[in-house]
């Protein structure tokens, strides 16, 4: 029987980058291919690792706004030294930059986000850019009925202008949009703001020598194994 | 063979309304249900033909950013007691509103789309909403890899703003996006901002009683019957 949040809530919105796809695996592979010689479970965690920092920037008004594919682009210049590839090209680095638009679906991705999008309506909902996450899709098979990023409400998560931003969006109560994610903090922010929410384990998130606690959070509404487990719970 | 610019271009933004689907169709159809003793032709022109001056009151600075829903609510309103329907309750004015996100595409839309998928990204671009655009493509079956609107760049058509917005989100040069419409007003300022442009003929848009001129313009790069023939000039 499918939860009872499964008949009130219209939307999901999906966080991208480790709830959706494979930062990880995906950067150590295309690393191994370009230079074996480094580190790419490092490399991998230290260019993600970036991204908070230089969203705040931008936050603080530092910065004037700037797709993700930007600072992307800026942490990679900046990290790339570190790993002895500071000699490294403007064409690879341009290359090297759009991975991030060749994340890898978990496996179970597509199966989930398709099913759930025959009941519901399923969005993105990232701070990364809509070129970038349309990319993704497409090359993907990632299924969106529409594609919103912090590009549209013109601020990050966990601003509260991008959760309620979605259900403005499509014109409803905040408690009718659930967001799906593999962090708390977001699902934490979301939920200050009304969402609903749902926790979805990517124990391998960092890499396997890096496992992370998936345990339970009591404020999450549901808590998933994978998208389709998400599925089975909400009856798509 | 394919058009020569088959190669360059890289993205196909489509117009909604009139282009991709047949809102006066749709309208018609929706009052003959509702109330049939109304003149349906005469009251879905009325009601599209409010829609330019309320846009340019926001433009103009008039109205602050209003969704599209909102104006044509506004316009509906307004038109209401001219067709002896002034008495119309709130609840039949929000169901009659939410028709223009049930109309339907033209016969050739989702065929000709789904066959340009294959090897272009396609979106949208038009000054509905977002949240009308989604839930039209989910009841029609349109297709779209990116759900682009005025509401994104908050600024309507023809503001190059919106033109150029879509070169931006992908990271593209102006002249590797096609818009794709049913109207030359809409295509010159297209094409003002370096974009490619293709006429799709929509000869009864405003119905059988008002045929349209769809003689060719000789400023666009494509003029074509309808989706599917723009899919055969572009060689997909």
């Amino acid at each position: 029987m499918a939860h009872p949040l499964a008949s009130s809530v219209q939307v999901l919105a999906f966080d991208i980058f480790g709830t959706v796809v494979d930062w990880h695996g995906t950067i150590v592979r295309e690393m191994s291919l370009l230079h074996p010689g480094v580190d790419g479970d490092a490399f991998a965690r230290a260019w993600r690792e970036g991204y908070r920092p230089a969203m705040a920037r931008v936050m603080k008004g530092e910065l004037g706004w700037t797709p993700i594919d930007q600072l992307h682009r800026m942490i990679l210049d900046d990290i790339l030294p570190r790993f002895g590839l500071q000699d490294m090209g403007d064409v690879e680095r341009r290359y090297l930059n759009r991975a991030w638009h060749r994340l890898d679906p978990w496996p179970d991705s597509v199966e989930g986000i398709t099913r759930l999008k025959r009941r519901y309506t399923v969005c993105t909902l990232s701070n990364g850019n809509i070129g970038l996450l349309t990319n993704m899709a497409k090359r993907a098979g990632l299924p969106w009925d529409c594609v919103l990023s912090a590009e549209v409400f013109r601020a990050y998560k966990p601003d509260p202008a991008t959760y309620l931003g979605v259900a403005q969006v499509f014109d409803l109560l905040p408690e009718q949009v659930m967001l799906v994610a593999a962090h708390h903090d977001d699902l934490a922010a979301a939920r200050a703001c009304g969402l609903r929410t749902a926790y979805i384990q990517r124990p391998l998130e960092f890499g396997a020598a890096h496992p992370k606690d998936v345990a339970a959070h009591p404020g999450n509404d549901l808590h998933c194994a994978d998208m389709n487990a998400l599925a089975d719970e909400l009856g798509a």
